[in-house]
């Protein structure tokens, strides 16, 4: 089962060895190997356009706002009031199209890696790309580490929207990046990175938690269904500088006509609470987590 | 991409098309052509042996529980006291494993119209079909349409743990079901049956739900996160008898020493609730239906 052979790509990775996912592949619309990775665009039968990275997608636009919601919201919304918003990653610009829909946010600052993605983004994926237009947006291309450094008490919210750890982000599911996070966030700050499935990396979901947890005063897992990444399920992992934040019980709660302006497909303040409800297995795992 | 091409096993159903699941499998266990299906039983590298019908996986050891914890505790909670039980279905055993669990039942009813499933489950699934050896189970190898014709007013909760509707499982969909369930309960009686993923299926979702609408005065759709199933998300259609029934608050809450017992590695009586609470776009479609 090779990769792009009679008209599907499949997907394999060593993080989630014996299963692939594969998708009716209509046309590769673009090929290329940047300066980071490899950037493949497929139009699927299916799931339209998707991006993929290094052979593992990254997104598609069937299902790519469930994922984007939820990164989005589930900090935004556990902040009393953000302003300022950090992205790290992203490039595809679905994550910082949400957070600008959030009434509180008045600046952005996206900071990606690879320029390529952004650009390729811009092409082929243009009702994700179109948050990276925005007004109130800055976007840094850089790594998100040493941009870091030169950023302190600046944010209200840090989403960090990487790949996986490994390859270009790999320093992203570090101690010491949890630790810078929490000096780049203004106090009772948030942050919210991707932190993959409870069904394949349990360990890797326990291990960030725990940097999260050795630097922040309230931390969380949430999980969200995204049909195109791994198991069918991904998750984040919630830190906050404030130890009364409550994760589960959303402090922002949109009213009716806000929501109608915002058009989600996915979130809302009882799928907040939801999400932060774990199977047993997954609870008492992470319960261990110091 | 054949099936069983390279050492592993794809999934293709006009289900869900332009996506595929593929497993790696380090064995054919065993294949026969049953008088109602084909059956495959797999070894795979990864995720314990699969039991695969007419070419869709039903079950691997890796996450069956997640399945048949749900759709075994959402009805069965959802009463104030199951005594009696119909699984419909269910040939491999683990959905009545977990029934067997619950402190109020005293008897369950197994029908199950392909023989060699259960068979076949007791050589390769043993885990899952220790199910069918219960003292307090009778096993009925036959239609489960015509079972219910021959037993009204008889279950406190019947279960549908059918395949997908193509095949030998096409009439368990249809209205006529839910009419002939309604009278095979006693009064107060629960419904819980299969009913596909939110993602691939929401017509066929919604239909299901419409049919157990016409027939029953409560009535949801539960969600669970299997990923070894389409979408990697499944959902349950539950119906009750009873006009009060609240199926996102359990009535039956299971006590420490009770769940100590149990080995329960999904269900609780949190993500009971949290099953009840879908995403913005499954909500509102569901919310249309009459």
């Amino acid at each position: 089962m090779d990769s792009l052979q009679k008209g599907w790509f499949s997907e394999f990775s060593p993080l989630w060895p014996g299963v692939s996912l594969s998708l009716q592949v209509e046309e590769v619309l673009h090929s290329e190997q940047s300066e980071y990775q490899k950037i493949n665009v497929l139009k699927t039968k299916e799931f339209g356009t998707a991006l993929i990275l290094d052979g593992v997608i990254q997104c598609t636009e069937f299902d790519e706002f469930s994922y984007s919601e939820m990164i989005a919201f589930l900090p935004l919304c556990s902040h009393p009031d953000p302003k300022s918003v950090l992205i790290v990653g992203g490039g595809d610009g679905g994550v910082v199209r949400e957070v600008l829909k959030h009434p509180s946010v008045e600046s952005a600052y996206l900071v990606e890696i690879d320029a390529r993605v952004m650009e390729v983004s811009r092409q082929y994926l243009p009702n994700m790309a179109v948050g990276l237009n925005h007004p109130r947006l800055k976007v840094h291309v850089g790594d998100g580490f040493k941009f870091m450094q030169n950023h302190e008490k600046e944010f209200d919210v840090i989403i960090t929207d990487s790949s996986d750890p490994v390859g270009p982000a790999e320093s992203l599911f570090q101690a010491s990046y949890f630790d810078l996070m929490s000096r780049a966030l203004k106090p009772g700050g948030i942050v919210c990175s991707q932190a993959g499935t409870l069904w394949y990396s349990l360990p890797c979901v326990s291990s960030t938690l725990q940097h999260c947890r050795s630097v922040f005063s309230s931390t969380a897992y949430a999980a969200a269904s995204v049909p195109t990444y791994p198991s069918g399920q991904i998750g984040f992992v919630l830190g906050s500088l404030n130890k009364d934040t409550n994760f589960q019980t959303p402090l922002r709660i949109f009213s009716p006509s806000e929501l109608e302006t915002m058009k989600l497909r996915y979130y809302s303040k009882e799928i907040h609470s939801a999400a932060f409800t774990l199977p047993s297995f997954a609870r008492e795992a992470l319960s261990k987590v110091s």
